[in-house]
């Protein structure tokens, strides 16, 4: 019984064995076909027509899914661990819905809660070869942010200020009808999305949003600048290999040699 | 008295003792409720229900804060100098706009002014561990100042020419009534906004604004490239080793001897 | 007669000879003014008054191109490898269309197909001075590949959910009509297009909708990050010197030994 | 008289001299102040009440950049190579405008090409501190026009190829009428402008356009790599001093010593 767990564990969890790959491959189209039926679900005309077949994949899904989340309690060594992690708690997100909906009546507009069976997808990504790239992205962002605090904090207060300001220039009666809209229409500006649902119309309106635009254009090259800063420094220490002569560090990945001092790595 | 003095100037100004901090963040919590109270007072269904709640509240938050503006005039040496910085006025215009529109009619317009009160959370961020943050933002920025100016007269030019050609090529009966607006345009469309309120019809002015387009999309990597090499730049000095002699910082990382001195490091 | 072929594909496939590079300058400026006759032939009012030119110019570069295609087949050492090819594919579809709407009546549709046509300039400036720089930029696209699939990852998963939620939030009757709609939105809000042809109403929609905006102002600086690392990098190994020993390429700028055999450079 | 030329021309083309930067503050204004009167002369209600102001100020302004003009063409060594270069040429269609809408009935519509004077105002600037910054751009602009030029070159393929497609899929019907239209509108989408005045309504068409999207909003990290790798390069070698001992490059501008050897620079 103990060997069966620990093979379990290693088909489910892992991905070096034969079995475990290909239950990843299996588990991988099994959520990006139910997250498919989802969001076809939701277009009338479709729904129309296809409805009982979609209702039909949607059990099976759950049951597969449910059958899943049981073997992955029952080959945990700490089930609890496991339940209360980010991707304990996505497992169960994806297959309660379903239930609520056959139990509570009026439950059926949680059905779009199941999307988030799409994040399981990430789940296998971690296991791949895409591992490193993630990595190294989540620690450069990792790495910049307190920087990126100090930004985001920055470009809220302009967005709070500048709506405030918009909603006494332009006035109640124009479609800055309070200041949380006029903080979505900084949101809007100064990221450079630009709707158009609310625009100003007064002269000094105009200039204070072309002010806002140019300021949004400006500063979107500080993160940039943070990021791209933060990965060039991370990629330049992809390889931590010292040269044993010279002790000097900075090898290229595929480097033999040491290119400082010509000694072999 | 003079250590009470001194005492206070801690408490309020450093952050350093348990009293500095537990004041930072009693004053951070009355900064954004007070914030949010002038933000909901603002919506007319909110206010129609809660506005004795809320202007209780602008009531309480004024006293405190003309409470503590008073103590910062007492506690610093030169009153005058706090008076007029930066900090200072901002700590004025925080709590003027009550008052004004208590003594003058017709002031209520004045309240929104209250929301500038967002930009003391400054203050005490100075003092927390995003200092060093910002001191790179704000020294990269600074850094390339020079730069900045050139590419914002560069774009200004760009967009006040642009608008004025938009204006003779759609002609005065078009969206484009007049320069300014052809201007107002021109932000929007080389910041890549695209409000869509004001657009070229003719065969002539969508080809103007398609090269536009094209230029604000290409230059925006202009900013991202000098922020960027400067953020790079500045972060090859995060090496705090300061010179034995000279006591000079700022040294490369590779530096085996101090670049002021000559000194070995 | 095989001296004929060799010659034919030098002048058609080479830019060495003077011959080969007039035939390059000749084909790039049929392949323009083809795609401008199709481009042109689409507007109703310019099709009325030049529809018999544009038909006349259509045959005679169909004409052209059918020649050159099979001069093309003829000069090749290994014609199958040519016609599977990436250019072979789009030097068919540049002249199939034309044939086919002769054939197949209602087929007319098709010559917009045409403008494929358009593709095959890289082919000759895959033989110019802009060869270098094409190859830096897909080098450094291909060595961030792991990392830019990772990004698109993360934004489509963003995308998906943000898009169900929306039509969770705003409800059937909004502009939101179905989860592909709500998706269509996140895709227009997170890349900062903002169409505006559908937006949020719902207080909870407009702030879920700032969030998105803010997400996609701060996450561009991550793709932009990754490439600008990439090209850094790449153009730090511009230095030409190869090893004398080993003769491989690619050694940095101060290195002083073959990072590969550790001969000295 | 020679003394007396070469005094103008210190005066006028250079600003070492008081009296040179004395010219170079007045034109500054002046061409200042007559593009805000260009500007403002456009605006209908402000046209009403000032319009005798305007024509005034535009004939004083049009009488000095005529004598300005003029002497600049006395005061140079070669005339014509003046006339002919590019501020030539600006200081030109600075003057001429007015002279015609004198001359020729209903040139008046001309009278918006006088914004153009702007462009004296890099003159100006060309002749600053800010003319090192310049250059830097300049040059980084410059060492990366053939990777811009390739990068341009793809985004105008993907731009008539996508206008093409998108006016087959949405149909002559649609706001897609004819493919200079679609082309537009591929424009303003891959650059993420997004005015909303065109867009696609069929589930394809709207599935196109997000891939489009997400097109334009990873490429547009192609030119900030490229600028960004170039300006950081461009940076390096601000300084150029080789170290008279140890001959190692790549001192930090502010150093006194080498940081490799210590020797003095």
């Amino acid at each position: 019984m103990k060997i069966n767990r620990n093979r379990l564990h290693e088909i489910i969890f892992e991905a070096e064995t034969r079995e475990g790959k290909m239950f990843d491959l299996i588990l991988m189209a099994a959520i990006l076909v139910s997250v498919v039926v989802v969001i076809l679900d939701s277009v009338a005309s479709v729904r129309l027509r296809y409805h009982m077949l979609f209702i039909t994949l949607e059990y099976i899904f759950t049951g597969l899914f449910t059958i899943e989340y049981a073997l992955r309690i029952y080959s945990v060594k700490s089930p609890v661990r496991y339940i209360t992690s980010f991707f304990g708690i996505i497992d169960l997100i994806s297959i309660l819905p379903t239930f609520l909906a056959i139990l509570v009546p009026g439950a059926q507009s949680l059905l779009v809660i199941r999307i988030f069976r799409l994040l399981r997808i990430f789940r296998v990504l971690k296991l791949s070869r895409y591992h490193k790239a993630s990595y190294y992205l989540i620690r450069s962002l990792q790495a910049s942010r307190h920087k990126i605090f100090v930004f985001l904090a920055t470009v809220l207060t302009i967005v709070v200020i500048m709506g405030a300001l918009m909603y006494l220039i332009e006035g109640a009666d124009s479609d800055f009808t309070d200041i949380p809209t006029g903080i979505y229409w900084a949101v809007v500006t100064i990221t450079t999305v630009g709707y158009g649902d609310i625009s100003p119309v007064t002269a000094l309106g105009q200039m204070m949003a072309s002010f806002l635009m140019i300021v949004g254009y400006a500063i979107i090259a500080v993160p940039t600048g943070i990021i791209t800063a933060e990965i060039v420094r991370t990629g330049k220490f992809d390889n931590t290999i010292s040269c044993p002569n010279c002790s000097k560090e900075g090898h290229d990945s595929m480097a033999s040699y040491c290119k400082y001092c010509g000694h072999k790595l």
